[in-house]
């Protein structure tokens, strides 16, 4: 058990894109029906109340027991810990307020369309989070010399492409013991422990950095002294230009390329999603976040891009890992149409027109279209 | 505006069925996206956590402001009324434990397949719901003779199938009066406010009937001397059994058919969720559940149906209009297998192994099937 000849292509299918024309496959819909979104209209909502945060869990939601947690920390340390979620209580805790996005938000949009979780444009979410920070508990075992990275091990188990695993990820060792962004080890979000969908008891949060790093029921972390090569690594979360080179390494996949969207106006239809609005000036707002810095720059496009609206965001102000505002009036007139939104950040990166595609369909940030009748 | 001219057939599509091979769509899938099941293993929880319940919302979450909120009964009462949640929070509190089942569940194993929000099998949650009796607060104002209905109105405003609409469902008087079941006019989930996806600061709960009737963002209470002919009542919500029969009334969706849900066993694959186990003994356990009465006989069987294994649910207990817990033991043997179960309850109403398709995908109450791989 364990071995890739285990588990059958049908059980463990490899990774592929879909052929033209393919809808939406059953296999795809059952990850839908589990993992959820933010219904757009609530980007209202500076801080996502639970419920309404994306979710995406890989394998099963684990069954925790905080009293009978432990986080092990081990590997290249002096003093190995063995630290439960009261004893991190005890350190002084720290709270960060993070977007957070999944690497695959996107996914669905691209052609061909990557088969994994189809998510559309709406994966991401915001939270206050609270724990201790990482580099605080690496300080407490302290780092040994030779140490590169460190390993973080989730409870949640399964098999992906033929491997069998728990899920894992790695963070090289300045980012892990780096102070922007400071890494958490969480236990809270918005002032109640994490519900189990967000990983109670524990999880990492690493801000700026798309969702498949904050590993939630977090479970071991191991320093070790050579690039991780885990199955969440090198095989899955990478950029890979090519349709089918199976030997391309791909680059990894870090932090949150910029993205704005919309509040929708209006109200809609419940099928198409099409918003209504009446003739005049429309209010528009939303958010937008990049992990590469502040967002400078919101614009608006009524024309395909021909010409764009300049809608001014909130400075980040103290919370400079979360997304911000943004607003502006759009003057609507009888008849169909489509409202983009581009957010640029402060080294320049924009979103584009067209897809960039990659075989994994990570960081798709297309701009959003939304479709608008007024009438 | 709000005429069904104003609305061309994309913006608001008509009721449809997918032509045969048809892959869910992209507004299948927006849908989808938004709105979301219960991830299958947290059925291992009595009581649902919020965020982990199944939402489904036909337009948009309302922006609400308990503070200004009021629900107004009116109609044919003695004397209207104008309720805060504060002057609701003064009468005293009842607390229901309730499942609660999207009427489309089962929809996208329809063949042909019903387009609308594709769920499998995943819309359901239980939740400790607090509130006040709607008969409480409708012996306060008065029902006057000749009411036959009371119509409920959310907050919730959009299109569909070309009817611009608040989201309103009617109970006839006898149910909206009843105690058995209590309905309740609720103000909290699981002891807290309720969540805005959840009809904060309002919403009605109607033990024993599909979600459709507990209308969130409660704001209008209507005693009507007529039954109530609004789309959500005589367009939507019926069982229809012929596909193209446009002036087939058919018969209201009422009460939750029984089912029965499985915790997956052992842990899953990312992307086909088939699940893998070990030879042996494998425990299972789930959860049961019918709006007509207790569940007596929940039955699993790893032949197809053509055996079946008793697994006794537990007693309904003092929470009558909540699922109930069932376990039993399969030996597993290596390798494929699919796992079925099914519930009967008391009036010996049990669920099908093969589909009764309706043409608005409601109360497919078809056998769950677990595909496992014993290795």
């Amino acid at each position: 058990m364990g071995s890739m000849e285990a588990f059958p292509g049908d059980v463990s299918p490899p990774g592929r894109t879909a052929a033209t024309g393919e809808g939406i496959g059953i296999e795809e819909l059952a990850l839908a029906a589990r993992n959820h979104g933010l219904p757009l209209e609530t980007l209202r909502y500076e801080v996502t109340p639970p419920g309404l945060h994306y979710v995406l869990v890989h394998y099963d939601i684990p069954a925790a027991d905080a009293g009978g947690w432990r986080l092990c920390v081990g590997g290249r340390v002096r003093t190995p810990l063995e630290l439960s979620p009261r004893d991190l209580a005890g350190f002084p805790a720290v709270t960060h307020r993070v977007t957070m996005e999944c690497a695959g938000n996107g996914r669905a949009r691209l052609s061909p369309r990557p088969v994994s979780q189809p998510w559309l444009v709406e994966a991401v979410g915001t939270a206050d989070w609270t724990g201790v920070p990482l580099r605080t508990v690496l300080a407490e075992a302290g780092v040994e010399p030779g140490a590169v990275e460190a390993v973080f091990t989730g409870a949640d188990h399964g098999v992906e492409r033929g491997v069998e695993q728990d899920y894992r990820r790695s963070l090289p060792l300045a980012v892990a013991t780096g102070d922007d962004p400071e890494v958490l080890i969480a236990y809270a979000m918005n002032g109640r422990p994490l519900p189990p969908q967000h990983g109670y008891p524990l999880r990492l949060v690493v801000p700026g950095w798309y969702g498949m790093a904050h590993v939630k029921w977090l479970c071991g972390i191991t320093l070790v002294d050579a690039p991780f090569t885990g199955f969440q690594q090198v095989v899955a979360y990478r950029y890979r230009l090519v349709s089918d080179g199976p030997d391309d390494p791909g680059e990894p996949v870090t932090r949150m390329a910029p993205r704005a969207l919309m509040v929708p106006p209006g109200f809609p239809d419940f099928m198409s999603r099409v918003r209504i609005v009446r003739p005049g000036p429309v209010p528009l707002e939303g958010r937008a976040w990049s992990g590469h810095g502040p967002v400078v720059r919101v614009e608006v496009s009524a024309d395909e891009g021909a010409s764009w609206t300049v809608a001014e965001p909130a400075p980040p102000g103290a919370h400079r890992w979360a997304w911000q505002g943004w607003r502006c009036t759009w003057t609507a007139t009888p008849g169909r149409h489509d409202l983009l939104v581009r957010a640029t950040d402060a080294g320049g990166r924009t979103q584009p027109l067209e897809q960039h595609w990659n075989r994994g369909g990570f960081g798709n940030n297309l701009v959003q279209r939304v479709p608008v009748l007024c009438c």
